[in-house]
């Protein structure tokens, strides 16, 4: 089994580490990943510069690349250049440094590569850890990985080919189990931090607080709240299919 | 009315002062929109860097600022910096030059600005014409501007806080009309440009072709090879609702 692993916070992270060493559990491993932190990048793809792609000695025993990209464009390098269109079984991208549950599935690189792999048809499946810290302790989180990997390979994902897992940050011994849930709906009720740069210039910084306004017992939210790990079945239609009917009365005839 | 006009082909771009000289029509318009092109940005936010934001004097009698962020980072700064978090009554984004129908709603920093405003409770319309020129004939695409707004003053649209309009490269008077439409599947099949820089070092480019798998009379992709202007109620719910039941053979405890 061929598994490609990647992840949005870079090649040098820790989180992308715990992740290869599960997988070489599973198959051939071959990584390609961001030379530096592409955090938030969400869907963005490079087309209007070029992109450089270096193999890389940074995971002993593992073929590695890193790439001045985005983490789609990682799956794609992957996928198009690195692998030459050779059949790809699984995709793993993470394990993110921080959470993709509820909305952040959105903003999230990590996520966005996992989706562009499985838009290619590739099973794909994204892991993090709600725990922000580089020096976080992935231990708990690795056999959360080990786990699903098994399940997903023993039962299939027919139906969906993306899965978005997200990890509480507890011990191993109090994590209580795994639940399939829906994206919660949240928002980040965001500000920025104004000030000046040594010349006077005024500039912006983006900061924010996570606002959980669904905490049903179905959504990723609770489960994390309560000591599961939440697997969201996740795609890439953004059609709301139920408002479709009612808004045939906008639809008119030039 | 309040009116917030953005886009991620720039502030330059023709296509965003053609939207805006529709939107004035309608309220009071205040535009953000990014200070270069920032196409295929997705759902990017910039949060390692500071962000400058500059008011200028680019369209004649409105409100303008330009910054140095992505799509969304301008929807946040309009949001929050400019408008200091009063009330927005809607929001545009485009007019796209080029498609963001079908799977391209995905890589679309013209959409995630929409989106990004929809989730903050924005009633927000995306608009994209099927021309990738520079110096496209936008008249047409105005008059379909007009219309949707005007239904979508007239109507709502209840149960969906986000349109993705696409408009066909066609004379205005072969355009049929609107549809209600979901967002059709299709793939990039795509491949990188290996070429040489002039120090020699290889860098790709990535380059690539839209297929349309799916070209049902329900979809976007159907309405506009049909000269049809196409709608897409869209939102932010990745969940695949119909995958949670089978995949809940997945679930265990620790």
């Amino acid at each position: 089994m061929r598994i490609l692993v990647t992840n949005d916070d870079g090649i040098a992270a820790p989180g992308i580490r715990a992740l290869v060493e599960v997988a070489r559990e599973f198959g051939e491993v071959v990584v390609v990943a961001p030379d530096s932190p592409q955090s938030a990048q969400g869907h963005a793809i490079t087309i209007s510069e070029p992109i450089r792609l270096h193999q890389v000695e940074v995971i002993p025993g593992v073929e590695t690349y890193e790439c001045t990209g985005t983490p789609v464009d990682c799956v794609k390098l992957a996928k198009h250049v690195v692998l030459k269109d050779q059949q790809i079984d699984l995709c793993l991208s993470g394990i993110n440094h921080g959470s993709n549950a509820s909305i952040n599935i959105i903003y999230s690189g990590t996520m966005s590569a996992a989706m562009e792999a499985s838009i290619e048809g590739i099973p794909s499946i994204g892991f993090s850890l709600l725990d922000y810290s580089w020096d976080a302790d992935f231990e708990p989180a690795k056999t959360v990985v080990r786990q699903v990997i098994r399940k997903v390979l023993e039962h299939g994902i027919n139906g969906c080919n993306l899965l978005n897992v997200n990890i509480p940050k507890i011990p191993e011994a109090e994590i209580k189990g795994i639940r399939i849930c829906r994206q919660a709906e949240a928002n980040w009720k965001e500000d920025f931090m104004e000030a000046k740069d040594p010349r006077g210039q005024k500039y912006y910084w983006l900061t924010g607080e996570f606002v959980k306004s669904d905490v049903a017992p179905d959504t990723d939210l609770w489960a994390l709240d309560n000591g599961y790990v939440s697997v969201v079945p996740s795609g890439h239609d953004l059609t709301v299919h139920q408002a479709i009917a009612g808004l045939k009365k906008l639809e008119n005839n030039f």
